[in-house]
């Protein structure tokens, strides 16, 4: 076996405890349409990295597992709740190969499912805590989900001002990918080391390693939508650029391009119409200025910056399947 | 002064308290769109019973008003929060006397702004806890809070389906009200309760208190929206009718109405240009088969039910308070 295919195993044993909690949480009650449209996007699929990191966050710190799974399953919620949400503000079709909940089933329904998922968030840390999880316990784990939460609210904001926005600074960038990223996975590493009893400087490393690892998981994003083929992409090379969206690379990109690279980019940014050949041509500007490079550079650092938080901890097995999880999501061996 | 103006008195020194907190609450941070979106509605006024109600449930059990502040806060965003969300399903423009944070922001901003609303729920019942509430009080705060929203998405998934379902039976109505209105009265008092330090039995008594408080509070609302004036309502008298509102006295009278009597209600309900003369004829049959008559004497039973409870506690100074808010507010002495 690759080691892609060892730890796309080992995502789906986990998995596999982890969709159980969550379709006994959203066991279907009146009014269905409701729950029916609750499960629609947390059922159809997902690779389950957050609970992952949560589980393994548990794990690395000395704790069991299994206490570990509410909370995973809770934080998995946590992040379907904001795709439910997100994808009828930015008016999207289809996810996961199938269509958005607000497709389906309206918008006044898919923001209730909406709001019905993040409720759910607090009743698996609450109601469904395991036998040995203390209130104190629950009260921290109740702070990180929130605080993500509140980044995630922001991070969004700002990435839905990004298209009306003309030079998107660096540190915006960073800012909103921090937000609707990293801030999340900040929040599974630590509710997981919380669950597992951790001190508060492990609680705080395993937080510092997740939200680095997710700003290189978010970059190699980017760089992957302008490199990778379509297939396993999911979508059409550079969609991105007809999106408009201000990815680091674009970002410098339009910082040093000059002439008539300058207007080979502002041919494709935010075209939706977007011809192939123009695509092509301006994905070679972008790797003649450097800006893939540059990128690429940059998720290095921070992984390598997630890394050294990493080597705080003594060797185990939970350690190693850590890293290999960042290996695995921020270089996408497949 | 009258009995309404000691109340409102009351109610007005306490949200001073209530708003300051909320005003640090929602402190404006980057991106400074969001939190304008987020402070819009709940900074516009509003009576703050729920805040009263959470309160005055702190000190009936003994506990001091100054630790139930974060959590009367706190209840009060949350309700804030479904009004801003509920405002974008039903599309509604104006609400206290000004735009609806989605007419005024946009229906993306308006999103986001509930959701950190709701997230900030969680903040003030954790990280602003007060020292002396411990993380066992936190917890069940979070439950009882979380228990109330699951029940209000789906009070309000039922109330969406209404306008769509010819036969709304008593038990749904019952069952929407109780999601969208009496789920958070409840959590309020649940909550109150259990910060100042109330036994199960008493946690359980005040929560089924303001449980039928808050239905009997729905049913007066919906007979003053057929029979008070204009100027007390805020809005048409009859804007229920046209909007097509299952309300328990339409309900009633849709079950039975005969011939001419169910021509001339169905000639206004759902009728968004209903004339003033078909509403006032719509009104009188009403009012002729008993409906507004059978409605409140149900409040007048709910209410009643409501002061069984009360009368489990001892005479005290929150005691006269509670009992005077529920008159207040079922029975609106102005």
């Amino acid at each position: 076996m690759s080691s892609g295919d060892i730890i796309r195993t080992k995502l789906t044993e986990n998995a596999v405890r982890v969709d159980a909690f969550i379709n006994e949480l959203l066991k279907p009650r009146r009014p269905e349409i409701l729950y029916e449209a609750s499960r629609h996007l947390v059922m159809a699929g997902g690779k389950r990295l957050r609970p992952y990191l949560t589980v393994k966050s548990c794990e690395i710190v000395g704790g069991k597992p299994q206490d570990a799974i509410p909370y995973s399953a809770g934080l998995e919620i946590l992040h379907n709740f904001t795709l439910v949400h997100d994808d009828v503000m930015d008016n999207d079709k289809v996810r996961r190969g199938t269509s958005t909940v607000h497709t389906k089933y309206g918008i006044p329904i898919a923001i209730c499912a909406g709001d019905l998922l993040f409720a759910k968030v607090y009743e698996a840390f609450t109601i469904h805590a395991p036998h040995g999880i203390n209130a104190k316990k629950i009260r921290s784990c109740v702070e990180a989900a929130t605080r993500a939460t509140i980044e995630l609210c922001e991070g969004q904001t700002l990435d839905l001002s990004f298209p009306d926005t003309a030079f998107v600074s660096e540190e915006d960038y960073f800012l909103m990918i921090g937000g609707k990223t990293s801030a999340l996975f900040r929040a599974c590493a630590e509710v997981g080391a919380i669950v597992g009893g951790g001190s508060k400087r492990q609680v705080n490393a395993l937080g510092k390693f997740a939200y680095d690892a997710g700003i290189s998981f978010q970059i190699v994003d980017d760089i992957l939508g302008l490199t990778a083929n379509e297939n396993t992409l999911g979508k059409p090379v550079g969609s991105d650029l007809r999106e408009g969206k201000k990815t680091l690379i674009i970002i410098y990109a339009l910082k040093h391009a000059k002439g008539r690279q300058k207007k080979i980019l502002e041919t494709v940014l935010g075209n939706k119409n977007g011809k192939k050949e123009d695509i092509e041509e301006a994905i070679q500007v972008l790797q003649y200025l450097g800006a893939i490079d540059y990128a690429s550079k940059k998720a290095d650092r921070y992984l390598i910056q997630a890394k050294k938080q990493l080597d705080r901890f003594p060797d185990s097995a939970a350690k190693r399947d850590l890293d290999e999880l960042i290996d695995y999501f921020t270089k996408r061996i497949y």
